[in-house]
């Protein structure tokens, strides 16, 4: 596959994952909306089918939508490491552009809440106790699930015929990762918010610091930003390595 | 594919829809009802599953159900324009018929109901801040997400010999459909109630306005009536012209 | 199928289909659970996943586990009238058996719960508004779209080479049916509690009213009884009439 | 298969079963979460889908990473019992290991939690009203749900030339156990929090009582421990003798 067509479906697929994955949140958040309060199983649910949604579209590239999932691919010898700047380019700029999107579909919310200062926590994650080391530790122990997951389970199949490895043609894999990713959200999401993800991370947290126009606006918090980014690799790395180690099926 | 197959399909798949999601809206709205104040993840889950049942049933005639999906598959070449009034008359009964059937389901919750007046409601969506160009960006980009989906996955299956394109013979493609509307619903609902889809909102407001005996029922609101038609055509019609410009995968 | 082979395979199927759904109710009533005050969107998951492992038990005998179904099923052809009584006993005695096993699954709190006169609700269902015409229509309503979806889509698979008709051999269409149930409860399940099904609603009656030792019971409610019975009749009926007289796909 | 394959594909799919299952726990009570308060019905989508995960990791060896599996696929022929305690060991570890992950997880909530003496709940079960006698019964009936489920329906594939019986190469069986464990969650968790696989329950206790750090934690509660143990095996053993005697379909 081209670089362009992995640049193009890589940020679509991750730009459809970052706009409902933070728009729930704003939904569950900002005040005049139908969500209000909806609580931590709601925001669950609609991450995991944002990660459906974003997946299944970015199928022709792999559905990576995830720099720790293409780390993984790219040390497990799936994906080509050529490639792996490419994955990484259109996973950011998806990650910023479906921020931008989520802020245009609550602009009015937006510009009612009163507390402006507060919203960075629609946008990417934070952790409820501030201690670098374990939060760093709760991120790896979360994202090497994901990632051992796909690695491990028959769901992803490997390349076929020059092909990239992938979910296959139905919505099969994708509901099967959308249900990995509900149940980090449920079980690991408690102290960090699991961000498993750099690019839904850094994305929303760039757009948010530099690009969107809320009036008020708080602090983009760079001091916690480096932990969502680096817990998600080395999770993805060590899964990665554990699948090199193990015996094959 | 007859006229009068398209029509039949159509129609008995969209008042299934209609019937089951304005239903969810009244068991979670009306007083004496078990399912009263059930909240928002209940009814983002009764109408991701109205899809469903919906969807499945009009699959002969492709599981539009909404005039939207027809234009999205319509500009990107999967559905003769000849075709495209019958959808849209399928589709515009159907929701009217659910309506219908809706109310009669609840006949008695609509009778000892105390605030007659604020119905529309159950059938009909409605902003939480009324500013109709932003609200239209929100119903643009939730259908855009919708139509996009449908188009670019591979779960909804190309034409085959002259028949229709289609979510197949599975339940497979149709529970993905019901999960990007789950999600859409949790994610993009939250400011207009998410409408995408014509006929979804149309056709209840019509029943509402001309056809249900709801004792001291409230005004149809026509004034915003526009913006859950127009914003879910143009919001397809990005869905399909970003189909048209991409690689083929 | 052989007339006993029926009769387990149904037994079996609709005795956990009672049991799971009915102990949800009681998880959700009783004072000393875990799940109290769960609330209806936690019940309405539990019917249906009840569903969803009852009818793929039963996936021998066609996965009826309800007399409206094999009632829908005997009309459109698809199942032989003189099976009909078979399928009838083996879904009566399995609501009864269900009801038992729920019983003593919860026995403890049975003995605990402060107001064993009002655990009919329970086992059975009950309309929140009691006239029984309009009560009617709600049940034919929620089991005309059951039935209706069953017969239409293209899920529930025609008999092969003398075989009965199923769901298949994968666990798809078993959760397209608990899917379309999910629904039906969230939806058309306000007003009467979604009987839909004469087997789990008049089996689990006749054990309350006759076998369960539970200490200051409440009445069986024998004057509704024939509204959960009838009405699911009829609407499977009007269902199958239906598929008759639409053109085949 | 190898008894050291075996061993480690066991080990790898309960330890990810017992983390993500004791982590929603843990998330729903500990006090500085984001998931505090969940509540039950977010504690079962937990587990059930832990469920997912762990068992579609543990493909390769059948994905039993439950001893009352393991027993029931023993006893109906379809697992080699000299396999059988190379099973019990991989799960008892990868049980342990779990719980140890969770904890890691949690770590800092764990140091901040008020109430240290009262955590056992998050890691092993315990009834809400204590009679053993019943507490079996309820633990029994829950565990012939499952393993009658995985033995009857056709979800659950027979072995094909010396390979393990399995649930296939797709998402689709690890979906259909998630949604029986999600079932029995809500419908037969009530009164003990159906513990239903002594692994799960035995190998976190073990984790609690010896290895976990938690300052003030309380204890393991060892006079219970047996019920959660002796009541799966002897569900698991009552499904089997039930599939043996039931006619072929």
């Amino acid at each position: 596959m081209s670089a362009g067509s992995i640049f193009i479906w890589e940020m679509l697929g991750t730009s459809v994952l970052v706009l409902l994955g933070t728009a729930v949140v704003a939904n569950n958040t900002l005040r005049k909306t139908i969500g209000n309060g909806a609580g931590f199983l709601f925001i669950t649910f609609g991450w995991a089918f944002a990660v459906f949604a974003g997946a299944s579209i970015a199928a022709p590239s792999g559905a990576h939508i995830n720099p720790a999932v293409t780390l993984g691919l790219a040390i497990s010898g799936q994906t080509e490491w050529a490639d792996v700047p490419i994955y990484f380019a259109g996973q950011m700029v998806g990650g910023v552009l479906g921020a931008v999107l989520c802020w245009a579909t609550y602009k009015l919310q937006f510009d009612d809440h009163p507390e402006p200062g507060l919203t960075l926590g629609i946008f990417s994650t934070a952790p409820t106790i501030r201690k670098p080391a374990w939060n760093l530790v709760t991120e790896i122990i979360g994202t090497f699930v994901l990632v051992a997951w796909i690695l491990l389970t028959p769901v992803y199949e490997p390349a076929v015929n020059g092909e990239v490895p992938t979910f296959g043609n139905s919505a099969l894999g994708y509901a099967g990762v959308a249900f990995v990713v509900l149940v980090i959200g449920t079980s690991l999401g408690g102290p960090t918010g699991y961000a498993i993800n750099p690019a839904r991370d850094l994305g929303p947290r760039i757009a948010y610091a530099f690009i969107l126009p809320i009036k008020g606006k708080g602090k983009a918090d760079w001091g916690y930003s480096w932990v969502p980014v680096v817990g998600p690799l080395v999770g993805a790395a060590l899964a990665a390595l554990l699948f090199l180690v193990l015996p094959t099926a």
